[in-house]
């Protein structure tokens, strides 16, 4: 333990490696907009093809990827109290996957949803921009 | 342990619960709206009354605070692999807090930026809705 306050800085993630983050979790939170409102949701999903594949049911997420605005799609794992912890968002544009051969490939992947709901529909999250950023301790230069 | 898959269904967390959630955690993330982009940022943050309090630089965020455009906040604690697990999501407006005497209270708080960076600028969600969702086990019924 040091006495003054730790300092910190943000390190950028290199893309590669924020990949591997991605297909490190199972779980992240996606940002759609749809009319006048933000909505964010908890999904479960999988990497393929430097893309982001998840299950969804008809509903306001459905609406939302029909409309073809741009997505966000956050990981995370922080904690506040340490100061320490890294993000990486992906930023980009969801599409139905309505290939039944490709469907029929994800269906035998390990993509269960965990939350209820036959969750028919799958959604795939095409990147356009992947950045990470990690809260690195910077240890202060003697002058 | 069963021998089949558990069945999951989602209930509706109350308001008041929601808001107990939101002041039991630090660490949440942010959607909000800029031109054409949708971006997410992890913030640690605060609840006061009944509003969504959090410190930020100059840059994206600000800027998109500054547009009044509506943002989403949401805090969650899933484990996919066990199925089980809650998230709660903020939706309303963000605005800069400019009131100096309020600042001072705020900067008496708790409320240090984890994140490197000064982040001078306090900014308020208000909360147009507050929805929780947890993920219980459904228990068969014997017909």
């Amino acid at each position: 333990m040091k006495g003054g306050p730790t300092k910190t800085a943000l390190a950028v993630i290199p893309e590669e490696e924020c990949w591997e983050l991605l297909r490190s979790q199972d779980v992240g939170r996606i940002a759609v907009r749809l009319g006048d409102s933000l909505h964010i949701f908890p999904i479960n999903y999988l990497v393929t093809d430097h893309s982001i594949v998840f299950r969804t049911d008809s509903g306001t997420m459905l609406a939302a990827v029909h409309t073809a605005d741009p997505v966000a799609f956050e990981i995370d794992q922080i904690d506040a109290g340490l100061a320490s912890g890294w993000s990486v968002v992906v930023e980009g544009r969801a599409e139905e996957i309505l290939d039944t051969v490709e469907i029929g490939r994800l269906e035998a992947t390990a993509l269960r949803p965990w939350a209820p709901g036959r969750k028919a529909h799958f959604v795939r999250v095409t990147a356009r921009s992947v950045s990470g950023r990690r809260i690195v301790e910077v240890v202060p230069t003697v002058t």
